[in-house]
């Protein structure tokens, strides 16, 4: 497909397109590796699709996983892509028809922590500048 | 929310828009009422998203499901509103990844049969036009 | 729990009741001993659920899990113990809201068929009494 | 289908029966009025299945989409119906056998969370009375 | 099938085999008696597969159906059973072409704490052999 | 990771390994590089897991999954890799406890005609040879 040093290099970029933050080394780093180098640097980067299109499917697919602590990554990653709150919201509504309503009430839930945490972020830091 | 007559006309053209044909009368007519009536006049008829972005959504949720026959419906769908068939592998592609490996072979057999359906039709009626 | 003896005859008598049929000799004789054995004699033997409602949970299960045969299984077993087609596909209507729409307008193609299998047979039936 | 403040308060009316409390106005008021009046007023409130029938699918469909909020929620409707512990227990068990034992721990862990609460509540109250 | 207190030694020695412990006696007697006499005592005891094999195929289910506190004890039971944290985490890997990102990331989560804690229990065992 | 022709080369050899015939050229070559070059040169080729392993876990995965065309594909695999018929139905008797009876019932049925169709090629190229 193409060279390893260029495939890091690309799943890096846009890893942080899409989190808008650099891979964290973390507790397994082979894994990270094929994260960041095949899944983003050769699927995320494949064309046909765009970034956001591409997080639109990624978004509906981890909210239909129930697995809360990737959902609030992918919150994050619309939101750092440009989507709207109010975009997310309705995603995860038209899931409750799609995937049915234990998805919806869940990622609901989890949207709402993820706002709230922001919220807060936003509100301290705004009280450091006075 | 809004007068029935109302949402009623407004699914049943939002559902048109999306499949390229009126509903079928069937053997569920209630069942038919709420998915025109309600899924396609209230809730495709919700504003924040595209039908573009909707059809992206359910497309990705029907794939996951791994539901042939609607499956097959929504691939339909995303052809009607103009989604490439390069778009549609891509989406089942990335599926791969995000619901892993049954999801992406079982989706991309199903959209082959789609396709080739489509141009057997097409070969037939060229074949007509001579 | 209790004798080996006891719980295949309470097993036999309970799958009869469930499906209005002996258990069949099939390909996999050890795991249809698990069935009838275990499964009907020593789960649905059981207190504190009635049979009805140990079926309504089996239909809803076998409906959420998308495997035909077996939902095909359960529609016959819900009829045999007296459940209407009418609250049949009135299950499978609730379970759009609670597993999606993909769940339901499978479990509706499924329904429907074995509806008409029925109909064809009780049709064929009352030719041949003319 | 129906007039649109005849669904409103048919959900509510719906609504406080199975949950045996108002619907509380929450950070998604444009899903909680599809919740009231679409879900509880329009499908809730269809024929051919008891509410004690809906729950029993409800529950059954939450326990096995494994979202312990959601099922915390239908484990307290289904005890606002009227059933009892041992049903709800008896529910879980039979799903070991038609979702698999992860899904019957999993419930069996929210509902004696759930039972541990409401008797610690019971406690302090008639400690209260003391 | 066989003799119930024969399934209940049988059952009991092989949950002890599996989880290095005793079943502990729980809120739901009932649900431990199925599953150390039927489960383990049934089930696991058949021939064919391996103790070993049938834990990989346990880890393997439950690492897909996201049941956190599950998977927690079937980490518990792979390693006991003798398998290494390498081959677990490799499990988990392969996982997220056979189940997705979500299920990996989700049971990399769990695997992570899972060998934390045991290595804070036995940073603190050996404390106390100063 | 590694250079591109090396991991194709290797992951032929491991494709070739596991289901005992060359990647057949199909509609959709980018995806077939995939699973060749990623899925079966960089993960399937990894250590920790012996490739008996690794198809044990796969053929749970696409059990679970309930994918019929995929679960022929891993019977066929485990058979080729000589896991006994016998072994094959004990995995899927093992996941009606992990998966439900729907699963099992599921897999059962698949396994069956997989089975009777290597029977039948089997006594047909025996006819052959009179």
């Amino acid at each position: 497909m193409n060279d390893s040093a260029g495939r890091h290099e690309r799943g890096k970029a846009m890893f942080e397109q899409v989190f808008g933050r650099e891979p964290r080394p973390g507790n397994y780093p082979e894994f990270l590796e094929l994260t960041v180098d095949h899944l983003f640097g050769e699927i995320w980067s494949r064309p046909h699709l765009s970034v956001e299109e591409r997080e639109l499917v990624a978004l509906t697919a981890v909210a239909l996983a129930r697995t809360d602590w990737e959902l609030r990554g992918h919150i994050g990653a619309s939101l750092n892509l440009g989507m709207s709150r109010e975009k997310i919201v309705e995603v995860i509504i038209q899931l409750a028809y799609y995937g049915g309503w234990p998805v919806a009430n869940n990622g609901l839930r989890v949207a709402q922590e993820v706002f709230a945490e922001l919220d807060a972020t936003a509100a301290k830091e705004s009280g450091h500048d006075d």
